[in-house]
């Protein structure tokens, strides 16, 4: 959970609302659930976010706030293309001594959707969980790759579903080709493998079998921050409300993540994602299906 | 019609038969059709490789062969992620001065497809046609927008079609985002604007319809020359043996040109291309069917 500032072509805002856990929590209350976020924020984290979660019906027990400490706080700039970012500060506070409780009551969780976060702090949540989860979905990121492998490596052996993008799936492999990549990273324990890959969509790899979900084309995009935990959080909120961890129904929480993540690129932070209505979500599942739909005589 | 000498990380050919020209007859003529290719090239061009075309069905009538003159060479260098590469030699050769001339039996052609060439060549093509056709889909790149804009603008109003990147289309219209680069591109003439992504598939915008088509993901990608051309042969060809160029039909028409640039792609230059069978063809449009399908419920 964090404080963003924020600066794209269209606007720049100063302390906004943001972080994985906070559009992963959002995103997921959307859904028929009960959830619940494990993280840490400073004592200047504003009761009106705490209420935003608490509202949506998402459980704070194991959200620390550190007595006069400060809530992490990224700022960045986005470039013209809204492709590329330079962060021009990271202050992490509170995140530096992350040490994650989680509650009894939150011990035996059905879903575990692990936040993009040091595969230290990621280990220590999973120990503490009393039973085996039904699903484990790993979120991370070139910079974990590049200075904590073999912290990262041991929390990849324990999940079932990771989710990167592209570059990432290549600097983890070493491999070009994303089938071949995807292949590397299910021998390394993910039966499940989720490419992003931004406005070109995304790829979910299982054995042989390959989903490829197109990103809704929109007409603004606004303000990236936040999209790859949106979808995070739909895809493990979609799983959650409907209790199938299928290959078809995986597809089904793909497009819902990729519509949340649509949303949500929209406004600045977690404003569309917390404001969009049930009608607009089946506008845009609509657009996906029209979009990708064809009918081809296959002999 | 080109003769291409092409460095991947896989290896290295020294003159093999390529040009855009070449890759859309190619593909074309793997439909039920009657195609003809109007081009020119020297008296260096093997005839082996007319035959190959003659073979096949490809009416050659319009390809000039200038005496002591030599076929248009190109020679690149691909880097090990494919996605770029170097030109190493560029030899104009007979196409410095190529004033193509089309035969009386060719002046009134269903489809005109215009490979990618200088906007006043494929001006002077269009010139020479005696009735309208049916569908002229242009092919073009981003040389030919920053040195002859005038001329293509010109071409760009007589279009119904135009084919070209993701990165072209916002040098061609200055908008980032691809739903108002299409918007724009449409506003200059083409009622249909294909944006192709390379690996990341193609989209197909008219008026507000949009539909997505992925790239096949491939275990190996041995040589991308000649994917383009492929894909608007497969194009061209299958709206050519169906007769029906609505935006249905032309949905099916991008599947079938992505599945032929999957093909290319997988040997060096024309060879795949030229030797895949009916079978090998039905088993890639399953798994483009595959790879897109999803059953979703839509209130």
């Amino acid at each position: 959970m964090a404080y963003d500032a924020i600066e794209t072509p269209f606007g720049k805002v100063d302390k906004i609302l943001g972080g994985a856990a906070t559009y992963i929590g959002l995103s997921a209350s959307r859904f028929s659930l009960d959830c619940a976020i494990v993280s840490v924020v400073g004592e200047d984290f504003e009761e009106e976010h705490l209420s935003l979660l608490r509202d949506r019906g998402v459980d704070l027990s194991g959200v620390e706030i550190v007595k006069g400490g400060a809530t992490f706080f990224w700022s960045g700039k986005y470039h013209n293309d809204l492709n590329t970012r330079t962060t021009l500060d990271t202050q992490l506070n509170v995140l530096e001594n992350f040490n994650p409780k989680i509650p009894d009551h939150l011990k035996t969780p059905d879903i575990v959707m692990l936040g993009n976060l040091s595969p230290d702090v990621q280990l220590k949540a999973l120990d503490q969980l009393e039973s085996k989860p039904k699903l484990i979905v790993l979120d991370t990121m070139n910079f974990w790759m590049e200075h904590f492998r073999p912290a990262l490596d041991k929390v990849i052996t324990k999940v079932d579903v990771i989710s990167i993008n592209d570059e990432e799936a290549r600097q983890l492999t070493g491999e070009y080709s994303l089938v071949k990549a995807a292949g590397e990273i299910q021998k390394m324990g993910p039966k499940y493998v989720i490419i992003k890959k931004g406005e070109h969509g995304a790829l979910l790899f299982h054995d042989k079998e390959i989903f490829c979900a197109p990103a809704l084309p929109l007409e603004e995009v606004f303000d990236p921050t936040g999209a790859g935990d949106s979808f995070a959080g739909g895809f493990t909120g979609y799983l959650t409300e409907t209790g199938n961890i299928s290959f078809n129904n995986m597809k089904l929480a793909i497009i819902y993540g990729s519509a949340m993540a649509s949303f949500t690129v929209e406004k600045f932070g977690t404003e569309k994602l917390v404001n969009y209505t049930p009608s607009m979500m089946m506008a845009r599942l609509r657009a996906f299906k029209e979009l990708t739909t064809f009918e081809i005589e296959i002999e």
